[in-house]
């Protein structure tokens, strides 16, 4: 946790935030922190600063938030991920976010088992949680977009069309052309589930104006894909 | 599992390998394959191919390799690493395999948590098959060197000098300069645990040679981290 993120609803009052429960079990155990110090906070969806330790017990703490610093950037990347196993996109949703991903987009496909999508990390109260792990991790305040589509054919046809952006990417391991690296500018890459997208899907992403690219010899988990890309197109 | 790889002890006769375990049932129940299918193979250390699948059973498959293409290159990294939480570890050596670092050493710092060392971990076999599955992810046949050094000074005094190359990096969250990208040269990056090197290990890295340099604005956990740098300098 490298910032303490609060919202309009931890204000004790005008000028003071209560925490309680997770968040102040942190700070007097594992920052260890005491009356007078001072800490890193954010209000959730707005500014950055710091906060003095007014009061603090076995149950509370009060801090007095100065705010006068804006969250670190987003990037201008749209991420669209075909559903994985619940265990990999909960790391593609961690360390997208913490890297500052501005918007995921996650789909069906073919290779992507139904079942997945009755996984109870899907309910959004969890996909919430993890996004705020990362922007305490990562020193944000503002929760990336999150949307899903559990029709491939609807969504390449009617939704993706609308996401387009400068540079539009779809990743495939057997793509001819090597992805570029730092574009620094809006772009929407795909990313398929364990696999790779099928033929007929990579075909529908080029009919939609994206470019299929390889990312190198070497076939890697989807997070792991995702974090790298990210990088490489970022920096 | 995107490639299956055997070593010596796994030779029936001269021509034919024999798997069983877990590389038998991925053939059967995931990859659902029979005889006279054809099979992504490689020998641990050596090259890699394709595989007839000339018998079958319930308990094991006869396989005829044909080795004729090297396995990706390795990208030309040394990871100097601190000690962090062994789940963080897992990762880092995961996706640090699977793309392609040559070499980890597994370094003190003041702020690992000297706990971490007793982590059943680090017991070398369980270090083999983490980097076992990361090769077999990422189409490997190549385990990368590593080492480990639990004593700081002498690290940074005997060590440290002699794994120096083209370019040295210490990542440091509040370092001036940005780090480069796309150098693709013979690099050793030497990357903090959570809450990063203190002052004087990063003086020390310093005082050999290496430059300080950030990663952006965000704070990245430590897999996280190794993976977008290794993304950024080698693209």
């Amino acid at each position: 946790m490298n910032i303490l993120l609060f919202s309009n609803s931890d204000h004790y009052d005008d000028s003071l935030i209560k925490l309680d429960g997770r968040r102040h079990k942190h700070i007097r155990h594992v920052l260890k922190a005491v009356k007078g110090d001072n800490l890193r906070v954010g209000q959730i969806g707005g500014k950055t600063g710091s906060g003095i330790i007014e009061f603090i017990n076995e149950e509370y703490v009060l801090i007095r938030p100065e705010l006068n610093e804006n969250p670190p950037e987003k990037i201008p990347l749209t991420l669209i991920i075909s559903m994985s196993r619940p265990k990999s996109m909960k790391k593609v949703i961690r360390y997208g976010t913490a890297m500052g991903i501005s918007s995921f987009v996650i789909i069906n496909s073919w290779k992507a088992d139904k079942s997945y999508w009755q996984s109870p990390f899907f309910l959004e109260q969890n996909i919430k949680e993890e996004m705020l792990m990362a922007l305490e991790q990562s020193g944000d305040t503002c929760y990336p977009e999150i949307s899903f589509y559990r029709l491939f054919k609807p969504f390449v046809e009617d939704v993706l069309p609308k996401l387009v952006k400068k540079i539009c990417l779809v990743a495939h391991p057997y793509a001819e052309k090597q992805a570029p690296s730092s574009i620094n500018c809006p772009s929407v890459v795909a990313v398929g589930p364990e696999g790779g997208f099928i033929p007929y899907e990579i075909e529908k992403f080029e009919e939609a104006g994206f470019l299929s690219v390889n990312m190198g010899p070497r076939i890697l988990r989807v997070e792991n894909a995702v974090a790298a890309i990210t990088a490489r197109l970022f920096t």
